[in-house]
């Protein structure tokens, strides 16, 4: 890769900034491709995201943003415009300037999640999903299974108000049933998802009990670090599918090329992500 | 060159972008010494310059600004310090991030081509030198051989205004005679440099009468590009020593990092500059 004066540009924002992994993933398929573009981290602290990310779309040569913690839900008041998934999931994941000049954002993580599964050949329209925890990424999930046809998606979160505000604003918005579930018991569900932060620290107890999994329930852990997780090797103890959270990561990638308009790289890793994998998967 | 979450960033900021040369340059160097860092084309119009140049810095992970055209006079008013080269030729072409937080403003251009001639066996130290054109290359090079020495410089400009007004700055500033040349013969003068943009064009006069040049007078030509201009060639048919503009961007190159505290990157170049010359040299 030889970046030049013509190359294009595009930033992924977070604080901190040191964790993201979209420069190394991106910067890839940009060379595999011949995209002659460039993804480059730019650490913002919150309370500058406004104006740097308009301050950055200035610039001719800036095509797009993508986005990470903390900014996710802050976006959606900086953009113009954005899908009916990141309105109703309240965050936003990347940006770009639409050709009359206005931003444009969307949020991949959901569909990434919908793709993962997909991979992983488990179902979810018509199905029953349990949810654990009620963050950014339990609401980009929830919408997004809402979306596909998922039947009723309980949401189980010690915070019980943020679990209530996200089944009531995509019951109001999907034909789902999504409700707050009183319990974290798994039994009954086709899918249990964790979407909390349980199983990133050692010593962090397993979300829900494994042993009350129906047979043929499937799991999947969001989480990417420590895979597989106690819960993931706990469910396939049990001859139960169980998918660590990498996938979704990979499987977001032609998502946002094709938001970004670099169909060619998207094909082409829709055709073959194994590159991909090679540098995610531990 | 793997661009990663840590990885430090700097910029080139410019307006048009596509020509600019840091990114190649400055990545090639950082690939060399083991430098994390990356060099970005940010293409910023003059009315954004301010709140762009701030919001970039802004970003703690971002150590430095490239300056070109055409914000080379604006940063000195959104530099909150500058050095003594920066202030009386009014530009800076490169922006960091003081322990303090402030802005510090540097003008590398002169002193790039000091070393030039440095470099070519030039002498400059008091010395009389005839100076082509008044505008920002030729304020950079006026001051910066006012600061090493140069006896008289001798400018000649045929917007009068300008090359009155730089003569007046150099010599309030600087121990040397600063001042208009009534015409641009070269006869008398030790050094003669083409400053202005005669030459860029087919078809160009040549910036003076290169059969007046006294015998032993050296010529330096600043342009870039179609090297060895017409000039150049007849300085040399006169058997003179006359040298284009590539070396200034060269000998800028260690400027650059040891302002920017990559002091081991500039040691380097300054011992072994051949693969940035092969970058350069057409």
């Amino acid at each position: 890769m030889t970046i030049t004066g013509s190359t294009r540009v595009y930033f992924v924002i977070a604080d901190p900034i040191e964790q993201v992994r979209a420069p190394e993933l991106f910067n890839q398929v940009f060379s595999m491709y011949g995209v002659d573009a460039v993804v480059i981290p730019m650490n913002v602290k919150a309370e500058d995201f406004d104006s740097t990310l308009k301050a950055l779309f200035r610039a001719p040569n800036v095509d797009g943003v993508f986005l990470s913690i903390p900014h996710k839900p802050a976006a959606l008041s900086v953009a113009d415009r954005c899908s009916k998934l990141a309105k109703v999931a309240g965050a936003i994941n990347a940006v770009r300037r639409a050709p009359d000049g206005a931003l444009e954002g969307d949020l991949f993580d959901g569909l990434g999640f919908i793709k993962a599964l997909d991979n992983a050949r488990i179902g979810y329209a018509g199905k029953r999903v349990l949810l654990i925890g009620a963050g950014g990424a339990a609401a980009a999930i929830a919408v997004a299974l809402a979306a596909c046809g998922t039947a009723e998606i309980a949401i189980f979160d010690p915070a019980g108000d943020k679990a209530a505000q996200l089944g009531a604003r995509i019951a109001d918005a999907f034909r789902t049933d999504a409700h707050v579930a009183t319990s974290n018991d798994p039994a009954g569900y086709d899918l249990v998802v964790n979407a909390s932060p349980l199983g990133m620290k050692q010593g962090d107890p397993i979300p829900f009990d494994v042993a009350r999994l129906d047979a043929g329930a499937a799991v999947f852990d969001v989480l990417m670090k420590n895979q597989p997780t106690p819960l993931v090797r706990a469910a396939r103890a049990r001859a139960l599918i169980a998918e660590p959270g990498f996938e979704m990561l990979i499987q977001q990638a032609p998502l946002y090329l094709r938001f970004f308009g670099l169909d060619e790289a998207a094909a082409g890793i829709e055709n073959d992500a194994s590159a991909l994998r090679e540098m995610i998967y531990p």
